[in-house]
């Protein structure tokens, strides 16, 4: 499934950015520098309308949020509005460039509102580097400016003059809270399966990967099918995007990741990686299936055992768990490219296919 | 101040409720009968709604939303909604009641979101006379919940054709985040002063009484001016319902609250009859002086002294801070009452004047 596609790929890129194979730089950061180059002038008003919406005679508010928000994000899911504005949108109509920009932004702003709530719920200490607003001003002022910034997203949204945009987030943001408490019910349980696993990748964070996109070509005012070809890529980059992230929890540098690894499986979260390891046992490695029982469905021990950890990054390597994990995220990273096919050629779609590449060997 | 005025209104409430004089029901459960009773199909028409919207493929979102959301709340910010649209709405423009039943309905999705969040943050364990949902489910759960409802209100906030109404939500549910905020930098400071006292009390409780009057008066396509009367009657109302809502935490009874007696003395929020009491002392009672200090101060010891509770209710009855709350209520309900002054008379009118009454004399 690699093979070919991905050499033409890795070209395709190579081609977009000619620095590419003289820099030091690895692919992925080439690519995200590219887009934040191109787009510079647009990310620096985004960030100008986040700084503004963030205001507050409570001094806490703009205090707190914006030490997510302006903590070196890769807006990636801002970036995907405004790719596919550009993309589809007709060369004759008027640009309604502020637009695109705000709803990047309330893209942006439900991504951190969401962020916010779960370094809550995960007692997470760390995020992008610096300590969590949990670690830092407490659960309470983390819930509530959460609450903020979800209702900044709805007011932000309303800047769209198109009607058809603005059920979009609110669908995305009731998607992501189900799909938040879905796993809430599967933590600990080993043998959710993956079909549990795919809803929750697919709720937690296709659904506004989706959402970044359709807004992005609604505003665009592109056809039914336009759309729907985004909406299919937006769905399978999530999953890549979600896959690298699992695989990263267990693998990841934490100085590049820029939080602790390993906090999914502190948390007794199951993943992708997780259930690729556990259903991969052969019926004689019975004390291996009771390793991954008995520490996913330990309740009163929260403690992060360090040999524990070890141990199953040696039985995940061991079973080729990261080679699935690795095999899927090429076969949903062709599902995305696929669904462009369908799009006429130019830039903006090559960049859609770079985005591709980055989710699926980022670092961070 | 009360008086003749408070007199005649009570007389109209009487003229009202034919009942009201013969039935050994008190005056506030009457009122709120007579308007459950006079918009009997609404509310089920609401409740439909309700129920619709928490539904979820994840079980435990519709259990956990409408433990909450169905255990009998006195639906007072959708009933203003549909007052505010049957008032001001032109009888020969086409009934567009599902729309005001929407908005209803998101104005209470909006409000029990944050009772959730406000729950976890209170650590409360009782609400409605039930035990609270993150008593019940856990912080988490309530969290995510609480977004999921979030969501849910503004996906029914697109129901209202009329797009000014959106960004009123929109910008209420900021207010009430902010104004959480704020009273969260203010827990422990018994010296905050009435300014700050009144600026939680009308981000918290007003904003949400402002916006259900408002988008009712916007669908129904009143004037700017009746808009206007219709905020401030919403504002003054807010700001009677949270006074008495503070008084209620010390002199209320926990059967008829549905919830803990002192929730926010032990949670050390200063509120109203706190600040009457505190400041009110002669300066040789520098004992009570101390005493609220040191409760409101202690930042280290969370346990329910009753003793403590007890003192502070004395304190408060032989300060007169209960009959201070009392008169600032009355003040702020003759205000509510002047907003309506311009709008023409109706039954829907005087429905809105019992509600003053009501939400000065209620019991929970």
């Amino acid at each position: 499934m690699i093979g070919l596609d991905y050499f033409l790929r890795s070209h395709i890129t190579a081609i977009l950015i000619p620095s590419f194979n003289t820099h030091s730089f690895p692919l992925h950061q080439s690519i995200l520098s590219m887009l934040h180059e191109l787009f510079a002038s647009d990310l620096k008003d985004l960030d100008a309308v986040i700084q503004s919406r963030c205001q507050s005679y409570v001094h806490l508010i703009p205090e707190l949020s914006l030490h997510l928000m302006m903590a070196g994000g890769k807006r990636i899911r801002p970036l995907l509005t405004l790719l596919s504005y550009d993309l589809l949108k007709d060369q004759n109509a008027p640009d309604i460039r502020p637009q695109a920009i705000a709803l990047g932004a309330a893209v942006e702003f439900i991504h951190c509102a969401t962020l916010l709530h779960d370094d809550v719920i995960d007692k997470s200490t760390t995020r992008r580097g610096k300590p969590t607003a949990n670690h830092v001003w407490g659960n309470s002022a983390s819930i509530l400016v959460g609450d903020f910034l979800f209702a900044q997203a709805f007011y932000l949204m309303l800047m769209a003059d198109d009607r058809s945009v603005l059920g979009v987030l609110a669908k995305a943001t009731a998607a992501i809270a189900e799909g938040e408490v879905f796993q809430l019910g599967m933590i600990h349980n080993v043998d959710m399966g993956f079909e549990a696993c795919d809803k929750i990748m697919t709720a937690k964070t296709s659904s506004l990967f989706v959402a970044a996109c359709e807004v992005g070509a609604r505003l665009a005012k592109a056809s039914e099918a336009m759309i729907h070809a985004l909406k299919t890529y937006g769905h399978y980059l999530g999953l890549v995007f979600q896959i690298r992230d699992d695989v990263l929890d267990y693998i990841g540098l934490e100085e590049t990741l820029g939080k602790h690894v390993g906090d999914d499986f502190f948390e007794r979260k199951v993943t992708l990686p997780v259930l690729y390891a556990y259903q991969s046992q052969e019926p004689q490695d019975c004390s291996d299936a009771v390793f991954w029982q008995t520490h996913f469905q330990n309740h009163t021990n929260p403690s992060q055992d360090k040999a524990a950890f070890d141990k199953a990054c040696r039985l995940m390597s061991q079973s080729g768990a990261f080679e699935k994990c690795y095999a899927l995220c090429d076969e949903y990273a062709l599902l995305a490219q696929e669904a462009l096919l369908i799009v006429p050629e130019s830039s903006f779609k090559q960049h859609l296919l770079a985005v591709i590449d980055y989710c699926k060997i980022r670092h961070h």
